[in-house]
């Protein structure tokens, strides 16, 4: 994707020292920083940047502080969660224990904070601790918000969407904005970069959900159908739910919020309501919008064409991949 | 005791704003924060900057920075140790649950740096940033040996000397600190704040495990005899298992680490062995040489003396107070 970036990061990644003693609280942070994923987060801070400069060495430390975060998150949200497995191996939680994960997540945000303000030249520093507070509280409000969901039974559609921005999309958003204010680019060239980002993450995150249902078992990486074995409140259920006619809100009915003891043949009941309300087509097209309306924010940055080929080549991979 | 320093605090911490929804993240930051407490790290920030400044209304809210820090590690330690009270009210995770507690921390810890970098001078930020997230990775190693310490059985006395300095005093000190960086003092007396206040915090910590066992239950505030029946490994325990005969190890073994039959009896057993090997004595004279140390670093401090005299008479009214 960006062979020379992503080695770049990886490099710096293995470099970074969290700390030693206690074993117990530091052990867990670089076990989960260890445990891989595609980094994509830093990559935007460094191909955001990359719009505007060729001089990236000095960007790759505070690009990282958008993948400790990122996993700060992750470490704390499967905890809340109750999640056994990330990415195949044991959750902190589970490997260690709850308190271990709680505490060793909190050092972990500080130690985003300190790739920060350690390595992000002074007259820039308040902006970026300004922007990346208010996207940390950001993705701790769409947490809070998600574990609402589980409990609440009216939830429009507006809402879910608010949701995935907060818990997901404006991460991706405040990374690429970081690279720009890395390289002192214009405010407005910023704030598109933003918004891209944040096109590109709700993007990104339905389909996720529609992969839950209509993926590939064998390329999703996740069992297809988890989302709706658990009753989770994605784009396409609350869609199906608000368009279904009677009849299919019994039959949503008689296997939502219930034990289930034939899981396949939920998944397929529910699979044949979105199929018959065409709820698949419905979410492609939102998917699209969100991409449309982020090319128009990568079109309206004041840098040359050329210069954005990476990022708009990095959207549709993200958008195309299977998992 | 510093009558205008803590109305101007107080009324600060009524105007902050931590964020307004979702409401189960933001009500039990309210919520915590509104219990009270003598306010006292950010007093110490305003008592360290009075050294060198009458000029202190704009350290207000960077100060306040110590007091959210402050409630967000006991909002965490407390589900940790699973609390069911903070002050006499419910603690976070009972009132309402561990994942609003663990959330509402994470949320808590940004504010902390948003008070800092929000209201602290550009030249002054990085030091301050730098301190702060130091500080804050020790609270938390801190914590970590504390609970490391619940179940292992050799725990030397520096071990645990090393664990309270962590875990209370090293927010004391910096708390004090701040108030120097704020006020821009020379970096020499910076640190003997930073050294005072430490060392403060240590005799004050050691002064409640002797509370614990030898204070009065009518003002203390917690249980007296807490430490002994929960088998806590104060200084008080791990003196007299080092100092203990065979008979006095035997009385000893006897009542630990088994299911308490009889919490009196327990206590006076133990507080016994304390007697006979003049437990109390030795952790006053511990204690003591904490405070004389202490008030070696605020003798060396480069200011009038009379500007000294409000800190040495706090340190006297937080060692000679019963809680």
């Amino acid at each position: 994707m960006q062979p020379d970036l992503s080695s770049l990061l990886q490099q710096a990644l293995k470099e970074l020292d969290y700390g030693q003693q206690p074993a117990a609280l530091y052990d867990p942070i670089r076990y989960i920083m260890s445990l891989g994923g595609k980094r994509l987060r830093p990559l935007l801070t460094l191909m955001g940047a990359q719009l505007f400069t060729d001089e990236l060495s000095s960007f790759v430390k505070p690009a990282l502080a958008t993948e400790v975060f990122h996993n700060f998150t992750l470490l704390h949200d499967d905890l809340m969660d109750q999640a056994p497995l990330r990415r195949g191996q044991l959750t902190v939680h589970e490997k260690w224990n709850p308190n271990v994960a709680i505490l060793s997540g909190d050092v972990m945000l500080v130690r985003a904070y300190e790739l920060l303000f350690e390595n992000v030249s002074l007259p820039l520093l308040p902006q970026v601790l300004r922007r990346f507070s208010q996207t940390a509280a950001e993705v701790c409000e769409g947490q809070q918000w998600d574990m609402n969901f589980e409990t609440e039974t009216t939830i429009t559609i507006p809402q879910y969407l608010d949701m995935i921005r907060l818990k997901t999309a404006v991460l991706l958003g405040f990374a690429l904005e970081l690279g720009a204010l890395l390289a002192d680019a214009p405010a407005a060239d910023a704030e598109h970069l933003r918004q891209f980002g944040t096109d590109i993450g709700l993007a990104f995150q339905l389909r996720d959900d529609l992969l839950d249902v209509y993926g590939d078992a064998a390329t999703f990486g996740k069992r297809v159908g988890g989302d709706i074995i658990s009753d989770k409140k994605t784009f396409l259920l609350l869609t199906a739910q608000a368009q279904a006619d009677a009849a299919q809100q019994a039959t949503l009915a008689r296997h939502l919020g219930q034990p289930v003891r034939d899981a396949e043949a939920k998944v397929q009941a529910v699979r044949s309501i979105y199929d018959e309300l065409q709820i698949r087509p419905q979410t492609e097209a939102l998917i699209n919008d969100y991409f449309q309306a982020a090319l128009l924010h990568l079109e309206r940055l004041q840098v040359p064409a050329a210069r954005k080929a990476p990022l708009r080549q990095l959207a549709l991979q993200l958008l195309e991949r299977e998992s």
